[in-house]
């Protein structure tokens, strides 16, 4: 079929559409008075020849999964995927010109408010992670015979996590993903590393084990004949490597420097809109679009699982993240689950999911940034999403997670061994920001279970939710609080001490829930009762229960978490009593920590059980 | 030299030392009941060959700035590192024995505390970039002959980051770079992504434009050798592809799967340590350290510097980020400041200092980790060093930033175009979770100036502060608040308005303090007058100011910021009055934004002058 389709196209027709992408892209960002035009005219052929001719989509319904996926990995070019949708027929082209505007979902940047939109593009190097995860999902999960093509700038390409991407997907043969780098020699500052040393960039993707093809990027005949070779290459992905001008068809402002995310003022727009259009030859009126061959299978249905956590008070001790493994075994029912790892599944336990679905379970090896960026690919095609490993690596993908909240994705994470307490590996191992880093992202719930029976739970409520959620697990084993009955829920904290009395409130999570208990022993011996709150949900908090509590309490709270002092636990419990007008103490980690044993550390670093009771006393005075 | 050093060395001299680094760190692990041997094993040739044969240093000297470098990328072998040390005669064998522990600073992976780590190891993948750093500081700074040898794992060449430091090292010609991956072929929970395919490590070093050797890493004349040819290589950086075996000389245990992180129990470390011991030569008794040839230039001495900040109150209105680049210019005449650059130095103007001092500016081109990393190398070589990029893409660094923490460094980070009021260029681009991110990290200085003139005194503190630091930096033109005489301190706010009849505080920063005073005057107009501060200094913060303006405000505190809600200003304002029992009302961005006009974003997301009105209104009833 590709032969046959691509004999048909006339050339002329993807000609008139490039330059008419290349106006477009010209008025609206003129019309804006900001974006990025000449990035947008290096790509106008490499566009066109993918939306007028090679991929199968119905621009009818551009939100169908079961169209061939574009992610527009340079999003600054956003001008031009908005133009080709137009082009396409998706909306009406007038629309083009409310670009930037706040009330127009046409953003500088493409984001998800589109149907056409995924994931957020436009933090530069994460398309083609995105992109892996769309292609195995439809090789492996979804099984359908969608192409994935993937549009990348040259500047970006410096980006490592371009490499994580590239090396993952080759290992994997992914013969249905595609990707194209637009090098127009041009960054925003100054040329770019490689400029158009195009063997160069040749060499280092073949080493990567990819497909690599040259070609003019402004030649429609050369990338036809690049993109069937792709779609003949199965056993591999491609990347099409496209010498381009920036600034292409602007005369003046080819390949000048300087121009980098800049609008054409009124009167240049006019004369280079003019030169544009005498160039058209009027010959694209009749193009059609391929629609898919195949639809998208229906979401698989939902296997019942036997939901309950089999941890009982009083039994054997159990860490946090060897239930988050036990509840992952147990969702591994449910076809939508895949699970992603960094080369740590024997300490996060998410081996056990592996054990139960091993055609679900991606090893990402250590490259977190790509296995964020797959996993975000994954849940933007319907599947919920679990990557996982040491909490303080997940900041690697702090980039990553940043625009999946945008995105508003099904991603799920989980960082494991948090905190002083996982003990003599040092500071470098310990996530200790991990709540400041995700929780400051908008409507990402966080939860943080203090007991083998709560981390199964929370791992269950994680999945079932809607958006992005993450999990944060202890390493040492722990004893179990709460019976196989306990209910959880999202945004609801659980009062574990509560009395007539109560002069203090305490508030832990994790591992220090266990300190703020042995302190209310403590304290109740020396006739001072306190109130104890495991907060379990960190992000949304319960801020009526510990409002209440705080009231009952005489206003006098600490809170006690295994976490740097600025954006933690403490942080999300102040603010959530803002308005009570509380005496607060936050006992947190101060310092950079150490190694050493998990109970020396945690008495030494401030947030154990003496701590506490020394807390409240000097709170109560 | 080199030639000539090399054929004097006793072959079993380094096979013996090997041996015995072997030995050692079976002891220590084994004593620590946690911990690496294996990895350590596989490793013993190379580092013995470094150590004893390659490498000039002074062993009584082991933090002199004129040794060679040698950065144990693969942090979890520390025990090798220390054994290599102990063997040298830094210090006594038998305080290896007191690895892991509490008081003890041979911590389970590699950090500062040691005279001879300048940055923490252990986040894998992370020290290449830091000995990019420091050998282009060798190189091109403090102009010495110094050669930086890099240990890294297998399994962490997986990591993005590695590539932006391999592209950038071969770009700049690193000829004093050699590093060195011990492929032992298994990762902690499964054999890494390429195995013993040394060809394709080769090929994908190689098109990175490195000398790449491959090697038996347990044979010390091919270790030798590959050293040597490294040392006459002066025009790219050389990569020793090293074959290695993982639990190398520990019979049953060598190239065996699940050992990774395993101690060995007592019996089985004493049979392993008998066999070890077998193998001894005794041919190592007069071994001699090569000493540095030449000592590091002392520290340069500082020019006088002009600093006084060109800006007028009532004069042309400039953006804090502009200011930033002004000051940086001034500071070029400190031959200790280096600056880095993501390809933004137009927008960040960074370009002023390039202007300046050329020779100490870097272009990180779109490779945030490498660029922070190159930073932390030379901020470990006693620069104070500058990086610099959109905020938002300071998120892409963030576990070098959180290592930079760990490690104390000189890191001066400026994030610019931070929060909604950046405008149309859409979500992607806007830095909201930085304070979160940074502010986290224990002693890491926040300022967030407001006006040209506190954003170039705020550049100045960062540089002549001890320790890393961040600057929070807009992209509007704002209007100057202070004139050039105003001073400005870390740690210390400023009282913008003050009244004997204040009835709230207003705490803002950067583009809301213009907001909080409209907010100031509109509420004047209606008889309620509030205290306005401009925090600036946002870590360390204003504890005392802010805990009496807000007594003598009643109480009542209103916060805004333009960040997301949690981990920003608002967070470290609750927290610096936790026991202040205030009543108080956090305006911030809690929501997904999207592209506008910065003020209609400013007024949509909840941080104009309108809502602070509201804010106190409601406050006060």
């Amino acid at each position: 079929m590709p032969t046959q389709l691509l004999s048909a196209i006339d050339v002329r027709v993807l000609q008139d559409k490039a330059t008419r992408l290349r106006i477009d892209s010209v008025r609206a960002t003129t019309e804006a008075g900001s974006g990025h035009p000449t990035s947008c005219a290096s790509a106008a052929e490499i566009v066109s020849v993918l939306f007028f001719s090679v991929m199968r989509y119905d621009p009818r319904q551009p939100g169908s999964r079961s169209n061939d996926i574009f992610l527009l990995s340079k999003g600054h070019a956003a001008p031009v995927l908005y133009a080709a949708w137009a082009e396409a027929g998706a909306f009406p082209r007038e629309r083009l010109l409310t670009l930037r505007k706040v009330d127009s979902d046409f953003e500088g940047h493409p984001t998800p408010r589109l149907p056409f939109v995924d994931v957020a593009t436009g933090s530069l190097g994460q398309g083609l992670s995105v992109g892996v995860g769309m292609a195995v999902n439809a090789r492996q999960v979804a099984k359908t015979d969608q192409r994935v093509y993937v549009l990348m700038g040259d500047g970006e390409s410096a980006e490592g996590s371009v490499w994580e991407a590239a090396q993952w997907a080759s290992l994997h043969g992914l013969g249905n993903l595609c990707a194209t780098i637009d090098i127009n020699r041009l960054g925003q500052s100054q040329p770019t590393m490689l400029q158009h040393h195009l063997e160069i960039y040749r060499a280092r993707w073949e080493s990567f084990g990819w497909q690599a093809l040259t070609v003019d990027g402004h030649n429609i005949e050369e990338l036809l004949a690049a993109y069937d070779k792709a779609r003949q290459t199965t056993d591999r992905p491609t990347i099409v490597l496209a010498r381009t001008i920036k600034g292409k068809g602007f005369p003046g402002i080819e390949d000048q420097e300087h121009w980098h995310g800049k609008p054409l003022d009124k009167e240049t727009a006019a004369r280079v809109i003019g030169h544009l259009e005498r160039q058209l030859k009027g010959a694209d009126e009749n193009w059609q679009p391929h629609l898919p061959e195949t639809q998208a299978p229906r979401v698989a249905p939902v296997t019942a699982v036997s939901m309950k956590p089999p941890y009982q008070p009083g039994g054997k001790e159990v860490a946090t993240r060897k239930a988050f493994g036990d509840a992952l075994a147990a969702l591994a029912a449910d076809p939508r689950v895949v699970v992603l790892d960094g080369d740590v599944k024997n300490s996060t336990y998410t081996e056990e999911f592996q054990a139960k679905g091993p055609e679900r379970f991606f090893e990402g090896f250590i490259a977190e940034q790509n296995m964020v960026g797959m996993a975000m690919g994954l849940a933007a095609r319907g599947n919920i999403a679990f990557a996982s490993t040491f909490a303080c690596f997940l900041t690697r993908a702090a980039d990553f997670i940043r625009v999946a909240a945008i995105s508003k994705l099904n991603l799920k994470l989980a960082g494991t061994h948090v905190g002083v307490s996982i003990g003599e590996d040092g500071p470098t191992q310990m996530g200790l920001e991990d709540l400041a880093m995700i929780g400051a992202e908008p409507d990402f719930t966080c939860l943080y279970p203090a007991d083998a029976t709560s981390a199964w739970q929370a791992t269950r409520l994680i999945a079932e939710s809607s958006g992005p959620g993450y999990l944060r697990l202890g390493r040492p084993n722990a004893p179990i609080l709460y019976g196989p009955d306990e209910q959880f829920s999202i945004g609801k904290c659980k009062v574990l001490r509560r009395g007539e009395r109560d002069r203090a409130l305490v508030v832990a999570a994790g591992v220090t829930v266990f300190e703020a208990l042995a302190a209310y022993e403590e304290l109740k011996k020396a006739g001072i009762e306190v109130r104890v709150i495991d907060l379990f949900s960190v992000q949304p908090i319960d801020r009526q229960e510990l409002a209440a509590s705080a009231r009952a309490a005489g206003g006098v709270v600490v809170t006690v978490e295994d976490h740097y002092a600025h954006g933690g636990l403490g942080d999300a419990v102040l603010s959530a009593l803002a308005s009570e007008r509380v005496k607060a103490v936050k006992l947190a980690v101060r310092e950079i920590p150490r190694s050493g044993k998990p109970k020396e550390l945690i008495d030494l670093f401030g947030i154990s059980s003496r701590h506490i009771v020394e807390a409240v006393r000097a709170a109560l005075g």
